[in-house]
């Protein structure tokens, strides 16, 4: 393990007692992987809130802390000097673990999970990983921004989009492999950038760099991801393809720090986030501290504002508002790797950012986590493709869509629209979470057979001959609700109901 | 307190025992913050009919009457002969409260009530507000008229609105200030007039004013509010600004006298409700009573009509339906004050106000409380404003639009559409009743958030770059509703299930 | 009672004894209102089937018999000299009563109803009949055909109709009176007939001709009616106004008797039904049987084909199919009562009806008992009216529609789209079957309350100044569903909570 | 019964002893209806997978084979060299039956299921059938393609078309018979093709071809019925008609075979299936084999794929996906049967089949089993006839639709819309598996009933009188969803209420 530090002889150790003495807020110092580190003036800058980490003042932080933060975190933002070196462990108290009826009842239901092979579609992990995944970690991923209306059209949108396939086409043979920004894949899906992997498990990231290997599918590598970038990059295999996703910093030296290193490491796209100057407010996120803290918190007197709104503002407090039209040229300076703008939302920004002379643009709404009634993407490109053939433009730029992708029907429908390929992120960390890089592969495979399957209904070999005339959209664009209903009336109706059966014989 | 009597010598006082004889419809004395008055005479006349007054004739009516008559009604409708004086309340017979088992489990309620730090939203201090506040107080802040489809539709209206957010604009600075009337405010909101606010919170409308004040956005007074107007004047602090709503009485002079005086107080807009010739039938307000009155209740033989038809038609017996456009230079002739109509359901009277020479109007169904079917007001917005840019007209007065709002995107939306503000009324008094002034004051908060996220997600730094491009509100005027439910076709579907998991070992 | 025969001597009535041989098939005697009747060879004939009146075969049928058949059923169609005479019922042997629970509950539901000032609006009637009516009355009474999907759309239509009303125009007097085929009338409604009113009470639909006359409306008398022909007449009063619904009997000669009856008993108006050729398969009906004969029914062995389909079919074998546009000179020629077409379905019918030279229209589908899948009257009319005005038709015809109105912003939707009024049926027989007079009478001024209140929200002092700029149908044509639920979907989806509450301090 | 060996002398027949040795991959024997078979060698090429075959080496394996196989299977698939010849059965171990919950409880239900006679509509057999049936048979028959959506849009688009009906036409005498490919049938449906019928009933589709004469309509007789082909032309009476429905083999002489039998026997046309180049994959049929195999299922170690995908994969590898327009001339050359191409889905393959000079389409999703989103067959017919009609094209091809009807207003709508005659499946096969033959006859039966009222409501006495001026279907092409629902506003609002009862005197 990279976190282990190297060994120190037990008289320079810390002892757990003396760690222990420091335990508020005037002088707060944790442990984290086996070392001490003082944290005192750090309190007020933590983004997430110093309340969070007073709970562990004078105590063994690891834990909690592991899973939201990059191996590099203390590195970066803790001066050397607060770093006291290594604790003897075998001298710190264990905490009586609290009893947590959840807890517990959640470990029950790991024992019982659904075997792998029972899992025949991408929500079916969804559905395994809601009730093995811890109930903070699940509302990190699971949640969207406001009512998750948004969240939710996203998937939703697909069923809007009906097919009118060929028949009598040969099929024997289906290729549904495909290039993405010069790489070729075996399916015209990537992994796209998601936050945090080890809350999901243990590894973290890495292992959907496998699978993505496994499968000859690219992976986007987060800016927040639980491991750091390096390990990322170590994984990967051969002469396995990543892209790097980029929150851009206020510090753009940092940004430039960031991007040519990528580009050393041999990343292959530059994902730059246009749609999350702010990170989203997700209140199912936010709502999930209050389990954690009891029915008896009350705010602490010296945090004037409650600042601990869930994990997603914590972790992006550096991302840049002011990013802009006018910072493009700059990356282009930058960086050869060919750039991307991801969460691209109207035909208007399109051909902007084909004019501004970027190599692509994802069609997004950052999963339906940052502007509720945000449209989907693939309703967004129903909308871009027309004005773009009409100016003979559909060959400039390389579109993707991403978001609610859950079905092989639904890759098959972007591209009919005109997508080059599709984004797909949350299903492979549910996948992950609940049975590991097993489960990410079987999430794939099940998706290469419906493509096979649905690529041959369509009556099409290859993704080439997807094209606009196999889809009905029409609906796409419809958002309407239906009058509310009428309570009154629809009370007293007496359904019709099915022939009732006999009473049993004797009871 | 304003409502104690000043102290009179014992002997002068009434006692109990006195009062209590006048227990019937022949003789009815009823106690009211320590006074006794005599209503024998007042009973045919009384709003809410006389049975409500019987079943306190004899007795202290305070708690009952506190909520819905302002401060100076007895004053101004009951004779100063029949004013008895001050009764020795010590003398008065405690009435043997009624184990009430509703009331009971609405104070357990109480007790557990969320801290107010989990409210994250507007509709969260609504389900607080609805389990902790008396059944027929919210009986009366929640109903609707008929079934109360409008009332919702005003809310859902809001679903219909897409976005078509702008990205890379530079979002470091958002400033959502706006000026309404000519008064600066920090958010396009207002808060407009509701009435009776002391069912929700025993000061009342005052909470409001100091709300407003913190948050510096316009308070609307309300005609019928608990507080009485000079009450509600009085709580203003600085230059904080009021406006007066006004249901016109059908004796001119007295419409005269309110107006004249709130002008002289300070107030700076006169909205005029125009959508209320009568008060709405709302169902839910009239059942409540029923729970009061429980099982055995038969309509008193000397009703002949049943009068008691719920707080709304009760209090508004004044309000004058003959009121037309043929008024409103008297109105102008009057007062110096802005002149707004709130009510307006039609481009045709949005037009017609124009040239009446008003100087706003509020799209508004009165929160679906009066006409059932009448379109939601931003529904009607996108019907004006079209016709109103192509004469060119769009400047010529100030549209705002109340109903429904819920989010900082529903702000948005309706900025977007051509509106100036927004009026927000139920969600505020659900704050209030919920949580009082910190209630108020955190949802203000709230939606300040929530405006400055959102703001940055569209991509706009200012309100003055809202616009209708940033919108698709397409759907908004398809009221449809589906095809009515295949009952027998959906009850013989088997639904798709997710994995089954494994049953426990050993039980 | 009119049904008690005149009294003979003891030594001529029959013994019950003597009637209790006759108990089979080979000879079949019952005894209706004190009298028997030898049936043998009518059980072939017997529209409902023989199994029915075999279950009474030398027993009392009174309780049965009595309200789905006329009083002058037996005159008119059985020979005389089946006539048998008086019975001596203190010789009858009374039926041990079968323990029935539904029974017993029911009348526990009786006790127990909500007092009638509970009731607010026109389905709070509907919801107290569905649990005090029995059963098998209750499914004619509420019943539709095949999936029903018809009968609630003809309310469900109305929510499709949005209202645009008029503000500041002068509403303190409201007059909704109209005329309807040259009658005055308070509302512009009439009561439309609906057939075995018996089912619902015991007085049969007088009760309904009272009502009409306290409220001013007219009251439509059905050719089904449990009530004979001159009962109703006889029960009007003053000049009150009624007119006779006809299904047209195969036999002309019948048809004709009936016809010029009516006229001579001072019928205002003829409404022949046309969508009514075979009465229809109303499943609820059908099924309703079932619970009667319990789980061990088999069919008997002689009736080879199952006839008893419910009440609708038994009761309407002599409708003629045959009915056309031919027929329509001969009614003319004998009678001079306005005729009205009942059930026409779309405007091609109209212009015939117009063409045809008969007075009226009414655009009904029968309350959804016909034909699945027809469109509410409501629609029709849409359709019909622009063709009507384009052709300067609008006035040769006057157009009513009946079907799904539950509220008076239902009658002004109707009026405003061109309606000259609207039929009424199934709610005044579920008030009646709930509250006898007093239930149809309140409910007629509860639909008065909110026509005033109505009419003056919309802005309109008169019927006559209602008109389609008033409202927005435009949604009224759409029949659409929405796409099949996403099961799995959803499923995952884990949706939004309000706040948690804590946990009580002690249990 | 075909299925029993003839008998041998006792000494040559095999003891269940020596076959109960044969229990493993090495060397696996299996029982079928008394003899035993050394199926060793034949493992890997299962389609089903091995592991099925295994769970029954070296046992009797009748009762799961039977079902789903011919019973030419072994003849056809199994060297004559592997068939060991007769069983003693008396020397067969009989397998103690495990005790299965859900089978007893379907045994219960058996005894309990409502009679014939209430079953009023072809829904209540599959009700019926739901709970009668074996879980792996639903599963199987019930089961359609990934979320089920076009399963289940195949019925819902019928309640998207609404009726126009005539009115005072004579339908005194209907005749709804018409003719499909020059035969004569009573009533415009045929039984489509559905595989697998013995896993409903055990005599299997003879079942259908009886009840198919009775009511003189047209059987298709499936590739993949449990009765062999020659069984089914066997049940044939007088001068009945069949279809063959065609799964064309990739080995083309067993086609041609199939094909010149199917018309030497006397098939009157051939359906040749074209939506189905692989068989669906449909996620309620997979996964009803964990039921089965209960909790502790590991995948085998053997087999690296796991390939027991459900029923429908098992069944169908022998399948052709290069089938394609091109083979079209070779049927034309090996056939005087009317060809049909059964699943066409959208106008442009309508217009290439007419110019292939093939007698008909079946417009047709595969009852929703292949690929989900497809659109249902009556939406297609609307796309589809239009166009023919603005060529003069309607009569060169005879258009038939299947899937989702459930009611004879569904056969109506189709033939208005310009279908020669619609198949029906499903629905039979659940009369069958709930009630036998006199299910399917009372299933035809009700058919027939609701196809008489309603030709006779729809004003039309005859099919050639069906046309689309008498539907509304402009809602068939609409696909959309409603907004994601407003889980928090929904929760919050408080739904009107029926009034109250009161509370039991006495408890």
């Amino acid at each position: 393990m990279n976190h282990q530090p190297r060994s120190q002889p037990n008289s320079q150790r810390l002892s757990g007692e003396e760690v222990s003495k420091h335990d508020n807020g005037d002088s707060c110092w944790v442990i984290i992987h086996g070392r001490a580190y003082d944290v005192t003036d750090f309190l007020p800058e933590h983004p997430g809130g110093s309340k969070i980490i007073l709970k562990y003042a004078g105590k063994d932080a690891t834990e909690t802390y592991e899973p939201i933060h990059p191996p590099d975190t203390l590195d970066k933002y803790l001066d050397k000097s607060k770093h006291l070196g290594e604790v003897d462990m075998s001298t710190v108290k264990k905490e009586q673990e609290e009893e947590d009826p959840d807890e517990e009842a959640r470990q029950e239901r790991i024992k019982t999970k659904p075997i792998l092979e029972q899992c025949y579609n991408l929500m079916d992990f969804e559905s395994v990983a809601r009730k093995v995944m811890k109930k903070t970690a699940w509302a990190y991923y699971s949640s969207g921004a406001d009512d998750e209306i948004t969240m939710r059209e996203n998937h939703s949108a697909y069923h809007k989009i009906w097919f009118r396939p060929r028949v009598l086409e040969d099929v024997s043979k289906i290729d549904f492999s495909t290039s993405m920004l010069g790489t070729k894949v075996d399916i015209p899906f990537y992994i796209t950038a998601t936050a945090l992997g080890k809350l999901g498990h243990p590894e973290g990231e890495v292992v959907l760099t496998r699978a993505a290997r496994k499968h000859n599918v690219i992976q986007m590598i987060p800016t927040l991801a639980s491991c750091s970038f390096d390990e990322l990059c170590d994984a990967r295999e051969g002469d396995q393809v990543q892209w790097l996703q980029l929150y851009v910093n206020s510090k753009r030296d940092i940004t430039k720090k960031i991007v040519q290193h990528a580009e050393k490491r041999g990343c292959k796209g530059l994902f730059i986030t246009v749609d999350a100057p702010q990170l989203g407010r997700r209140e199912k996120d936010m709502r999930s501290k209050f389990s954690d803290v009891g029915s008896n918190v009350q705010s602490s007197g010296g945090d004037q504002v409650d600042r601990s709104q869930g994990a997603a503002r914590a972790i992006s407090s550096f991302i840049d508002p002011a990013l802009s039209w006018k910072d493009i040229p700059w990356f282009q300076s930058i960086t050869k790797m060919p750039i991307i703008l991801k969460g691209v939302q109207r035909v208007e920004d399109v051909i902007r950012a084909i004019e501004s002379g970027v190599q692509g643009v994802v069609l997004s709404n950052h999963g339906g986590r940052q502007l509720d009634f945000a449209r989907s993407g693939i309703e967004v490109l129903s909308e871009v493709m027309p004005v773009l053939r009409e100016r003979g433009w559909e060959d400039r730029i390389e579109i993707y869509v991403d978001g609610g992708i859950r079905r092989a029907t639904d890759i098959i429908k972007a591209l009919c629209l005109g997508a080059k390929g599709v984004g797909i992120g949350r299903p492979f960390l549910f996948a992950m979470s609940a049975y590991g890089l097993p489960g990410v592969d079987r999430a794939m495979q099940l998706l290469k057979d419906e493509m096979e399957m649905n690529m041959r209904l369509i009556g099409c070999s290859s993704v080439s001959q997807l094209n606009p005339t196999l889809v009905d959209s029409r609906a796409l664009n419809v958002h309407n609700t239906t009058v509310p209903g009428d309570t009154l009336g629809l009370s007293v109706y007496d359904p019709l109901a099915s022939p009732a059966w006999k009473a049993k014989a004797n009871l």
